[in-house]
């Protein structure tokens, strides 16, 4: 990173956490420069920087200013949510509809789980294919589907390292996505008719799966800041013969709630205290806008009981299909299901992938990322604030690129979900992260596409829909 | 195909089916020319082709004859398999040892389940892979993983509609290579505890899919050169509550028997009857040595009972994980199957396949691919009849790059896996093939690689071994 790169990482932190407040003047190029000990060049390219970000904007001949986003005008959800007992689960054909309304290439995608593919080096990741193709030998076509892409295992465990993480080599499996990841891994420590611990609201794939799988779900709350209540989850874990247990401890889907290192610890000794298996999805780490990924509990395993998923189709390539798990005492277990279900993940996806960690600088592909998530969420708070009713509350997560609205009681979000995409709108509504269809009056709405005047009409066009319930 | 091609065609069928036998004088050219109405030049070229493909050879101011191919010289085995009653699935154990021992390259891969990567296209794939990176939106990237690609859908289709099966374009679903298809078709019409019929002997991978899936197995004897008993097969429906078949109509792998069309029409009205739908293994369908795919069981389908399975990694791309399933009435249910547990088969490898169809020549590699297989397998069956002894057995398939051989009674076969490797010789012992270790003096015997000294040497040891029983 340049030294101007961290210094408007150092001001976006503070005005993340609060220190600096909407409305509230920055420092003079003269006073930065003294405080920082940098040149005023420096200043004012960290400046501009956090300018096009969104972040500041500069007032004429009066200095610069950190935006009235709207972060502070809506209020957050404050409380963790109240989740329902043991149930067997039935979500699939309200996600297939939602799915479905993606389609249409018009339609204002704030129903997706993707951020936009424009944000992606694609062009890149093909001379990327290109070399890795070169630098494939038809022997390895063939030989990379059982044991995977030598370089790319290696690539990834570097990541893991200096994240901190340590890691052997033999724990990673590369899979078609974290989702076969995710698949492979509950298939691997459960039976039908056994007991899941999940979170509310959960991510809709993880309830189709379990669904899919004949297993019970146990809800566990997550706080919209903190994570999953670690109380519940004590007592439910004396309480229930639970199997494993499925979170996503950084930058939950859809709250985005991150745990601190704190609660991680916490969370990991009680797992291992019960000798219950944690599948840790982990899908949305590379995006987390205050710079390298958090800590995973993985990195607290020292019984081989985490299996740790990460994936590159949020951060890096889309449509390439390549995910891993670090799967712990699991891993040759979780490998051999792979070779029996889909045998290998494309080889020459992962030759590119391995080419491009290696010469394509994902570091600085990752930074501009996280810099456009981030001031696309600023412009989603701020219209959500102009246009959807005032007893609104949203989250604030610090990465990823989903909002999670709660609406006032008498919104009906399936409703809502239904008039929005008459008008060319999609949203993912509530119930579909609940596997008792909670959350009526809430919705996630996906700020990963560049902001612009349609999105902006959108949002009023939400606001006037919600307005009318 | 060329004028030349075609009469080679013509004389090779003929040696296949014995009008020609080995040691037979081929038609002089002159001769060749009155009976064919063609031009010297072309007969010329038609024998130097069958030299070429090893069917043939040039005896000094003799002429052209029949090569003594081993074909005669040790017996076919003759009659169907007697296959045991129900049985739970206990295999893969088995089956990976034998995979593990095909990692090591220096191995002679008479084990392996691929044809020799050499046999591909590799380099026209690589350009088209970039050809189909550069036409690929960036909305597409995303928007085909739910869908898959359409033109590499439309191009499945095309093949399916030369080949006489009508199919509805939304009847197919992208796989992840034909594993996953067949791995969503058995979860699709199937629950725990389900009994599916295959065949005996079967591909090991549907012995491991039923295994994990925890269905029970009706083994169907297969005879090598006729396929299914379809007498048992129609006890087998009226005594038993059968939930699903799963066979391989064409080009059987372990056995490579292909079934006649009138079996196949007979097939497919005693699964009409009886309501049980079929999943159709058809991957080798492309290999077949006398030109076009064998019509499959769905070409007979009036009731979207069969999901018939293909791939592009045995006859084009190994590695680039692209299969499909047209499947029947079940498509929809196949495809959110899929939707929840790998998403998507990777996007740009459905795009690199979807250029190669349309630019790549794909008949013409199809050509020059069979014929090299059909050489390979003259060859093996050459050595064979050289080293082995005079009592083995051994099928004679009409394609794909496997042959079958029943060894004297003597033979343990394990055992022979197992010395064998020890001298750097992989082999697919008979037992994995079976639900219940049965085929104890049988093999599978890869002749995918192209044909030299060392396959020779192989041979000569495995003959050796296999003497010392």
């Amino acid at each position: 990173m340049k030294r101007y790169e961290r210094l408007a990482e150092d001001i976006a932190e503070r005005i993340r956490s609060g220190v600096l407040a909407p409305g509230d003047r920055l420092p003079s190029v003269r006073q930065a420069c003294q405080s920082h000990g940098v040149s005023p060049a420096t200043v004012f390219q960290a400046y501009y920087l956090l300018e096009d970000r969104g972040l500041i904007l500069a007032r004429a001949r009066s200095g610069y200013f950190v935006r009235e986003s709207a972060q502070h005008l809506l209020q957050e959800p404050q409380v963790a949510y109240v989740a329902a007992r043991t149930t067997s689960v039935d979500v699939s054909e309200l996600v297939f509809s939602v799915l479905g309304s993606l389609k249409d290439p018009q339609t204002v995608p704030f129903g997706s789980a993707f951020p936009s593919p424009h944000l992606f080096p694609l062009a890149r990741l093909a001379r990327s294919m290109a070399q890795g193709l070169k630098k494939l030998s038809p022997h390895e076509v063939v030989a990379d589907m059982t044991a995977g892409n030598p370089e790319l295992r290696r690539q990834i465990a570097l990541r893991y390292m200096a994240g901190g993480v340590r890691l052997a080599l033999e724990e990673l499996v590369i899979c078609n996505g974290a989702m076969e990841a995710l698949n492979l891994c509950l298939q691997c420590v459960t039976r039908p008719g056994d007991l899941v611990a999940i979170e509310s609201p959960a991510f809709y794939a993880s309830l189709q799966v379990l669904e899919r799988l004949e297993l019970k779900a146990v809800e566990i709350p997550v706080h919209p800041r903190e994570g999953i209540d670690l109380q519940v989850l004590a007592e439910s874990l004396e309480r229930l013969p639970i199997k494993a247990c499925w979170f996503m401890s950084s930058l939950q889907n859809p709250l985005g709630a991150s745990m601190s290192e704190d609660s991680k610890r916490t969370l990991y000794s009680l797992l291992e205290r019960h000798q219950v298996p944690l599948i840790e999805d982990d899908v949305y780490a590379e995006l987390n806008f205050g710079g390298k990924p958090a800590r995973p509990v993985k990195s607290f395993d020292s019984a081989g009981l985490v299996m740790h998923c990460g994936s590159f189709s949020k951060s890096l390539a889309p449509g390439y299909r390549v995910g891993w798990v670090a799967g712990g005492r699991f891993a040759e277990q979780i490998s051999r299901l792979k070779l029996m279900t889909t045998l290998s993940p494309s080889v020459p996806a992962q030759a590119a992938i391995a080419d491009y960690l290696q010469h394509g600088g994902y570091d600085r592909h990752l930074r501009r990322l996280r810099h456009a998530l981030e001031a696309q969420q600023g412009a989603m708070l701020a219209a959500a604030a102009r246009h959807f009713p005032t007893e609104t509350r949203v989250t604030r997560p610090s990465g990823g690129y989903f909002l999670w609205f709660e609406f006032p009681e008498r919104v009906d979000s399936l409703q809502l979900f239904q008039l929005a995409l008459a008008q060319g709108i999609s949203l993912a509504p509530g119930p579909i992260f609940s596997a008792n269809r909670r959350f009526g009056n809430c919705a996630r709405l996906n700020y990963g596409y560049p902001w612009d005047a349609r999105s902006e009409q959108a949002m009023a066009l939400l606001g006037r829909i919600l307005q009318s319930f």
